[in-house]
């Protein structure tokens, strides 16, 4: 039985959806599309020691390789529909493949995202996962679609990942109960997907966090032609991160990445509906700035830590 | 400018297709299926010093991470459409990158397939392509297939490029020209898409070879719950490898892998329609032996080489 025979064994879905015409075992997946979606797609590879700690538990090595690219099919507005795994793996260690596949999965049942196939291969242990998604045509939500007065949204809490990632590797100092909740941030993120039809329905722009608010937002405003001004006071932190200095949690929100919540940008008369459609979910949702027509200019109304901690980097591009 | 700037760089076509709605850039493709049509997905992972010598020159590794996936599109009779690529770089060598995605899109254009996205890592080296094609519903090419009566053929020589891989890895001796021959095949193997419209309207089964005759024949065999008799005298070889005594040629060709020829089963009354269509696309189709009601028996008429050389694999199997 080979590594990816026992990863499969940890797939084994009671109700297949009828979608999946050949699944795993022959040489390519085949699959059925819904009529009138258009096809979302998004890869992401994930290192060992680049992308989590060497440390970190398989179980959350598996969770969190899926969950960044739901969080893309999130961030498109597009619905889960199936998955393709490519993982390398320097031994056949049984103990962690179980563990890994089954992180993955737990995830992955909660989503109704299908593993349609993969490859296993030796090597440096390292996980390529494709997701796969539907969207109705001409609906993706685009980076490039922002508008002038948006409200600028985010879901969640920003900077607990980075500083979870500061705990593990630079032992930054928290409460015991304040360093669990960041380190579980970082391994296990909360793919937005709850807001899929909201969003949809309607923000004008959207992407994921995953390199921090401020080189994110820019990506937005850059594809957008579009300005933006943030306030600092706006940005929801979690009560772990609380704990911290000011300028210590505003440069894990802004720089740190990692935190695989949704940036949106929103027409404000669209503000009450999605808040209260958020908040039905149990989805905190923030409003943090507003777009504005200065083309390239990202502000923050705290000229210090904007200035040391990545607006530079923003305005280099 | 990332990495993935400069490989896309390379794949900037003239006439993007209607298809691609949205390409690289933003969080994930968004694609237009054609109407009437089923998706197929396969995915590949090609690791340096493990499924190429580390000195394989970079236009060939380009080259031959695409190929293995569009043949795994040809072995399901699918036609080519999009593909990502995720890779993990140990640094930013510029020349490597242009080398390696010039033999990529060589390839790409020679059969219309588009890079819609990926992801670009810093890792040891290593690269993962995802192919996805079109076939009409129902009309995939399965393993399963085979029936008993059928004729069981390949595309190609076989063995040339475990030959080649002898030569560079053992210094296995052949005259030059040969041995140049060998090494060819095997960083450059051809995806044999240009049979895909004749295998998917006459052939039963069909698979292509990367593990060696025997043990992909074997699959087959498995999944239609039949056996087969082989005979290795009509196995092709190339100039190159009649070279070599007929064992070591024998073990290349049923063991060695690598060729990315197909392997299918076909119908007698569908032989001389399918040798004239192949003919006329200059792909040399050769009938290597027949499949037979003995469940789980594959038989070849050399039982030296079949004891010694893959034969008691697949019985274990």
């Amino acid at each position: 039985m080979s590594e990816f025979d026992l990863i499969r064994d940890y797939f084994h879905w009671q109700n297949p959806p009828d979608s999946v015409r050949v699944s795993v075992g022959d040489d390519a997946a085949v699959l059925s599309m819904p009529a009138g979606r258009e096809l979302v797609v998004s890869v992401d590879t994930f290192n060992a020691g680049i992308h989590f700690p060497r440390a970190t538990p398989p179980h959350a090595i598996g969770y969190k390789a899926l969950a960044v690219n739901l969080s893309d099919l999130a961030a498109m507005g597009a619905e889960p529909a199936w998955f393709t795994l490519a993982i390398s793996l320097p031994e056949a260690d049984r103990a962690w493949i179980s563990e890994f596949a089954r992180g993955m999965r737990e995830l992955a049942q909660q989503h109704g995202i299908f593993l349609i196939g993969g490859d296993t291969t030796r090597g440096p242990l390292s996980i390529t996962v494709q997701v796969m998604g539907f969207v109705r045509p001409g609906r993706a939500l685009l980076r490039s679609n922002a508008k002038q007065g948006d409200l600028i949204c985010v879901s969640g809490t920003l900077g607990d990942a980075a500083a979870g990632l500061a705990v593990v590797q630079q032992g930054l100092e928290l409460s015991v109960d304040a360093a669990e909740y960041c380190v579980q941030r970082l391994n296990y993120p909360t793919p937005r997907n709850a807001l899929t039809d909201i969003l949809g329905e309607h923000a004008n722009a959207c992407m994921d966090i995953s390199d921090g608010l401020l080189a994110d937002l820019g990506h937005i405003l850059k594809a957008s032609q579009l300005g933006a001004k943030l306030e600092h006071a706006r940005l929801p932190f979690s009560a772990a991160l609380l704990q911290l200095p000011l300028e210590q949690r505003l440069e894990f929100a802004l720089t740190g990445g990692d935190d695989y919540e949704v940036l949106f940008t929103l027409p404000p008369a669209r503000f009450e509906t999605v808040k209260n459609a958020a908040a039905e979910r149990g989805v905190l949702f923030t409003n943090i700035g507003k777009v504005n027509e200065n083309i390239g200019d990202l502000q923050l109304d705290h000229g210090l830590s904007a200035k040391k901690q990545g607006y530079d980097h923003f305005s280099a591009n």
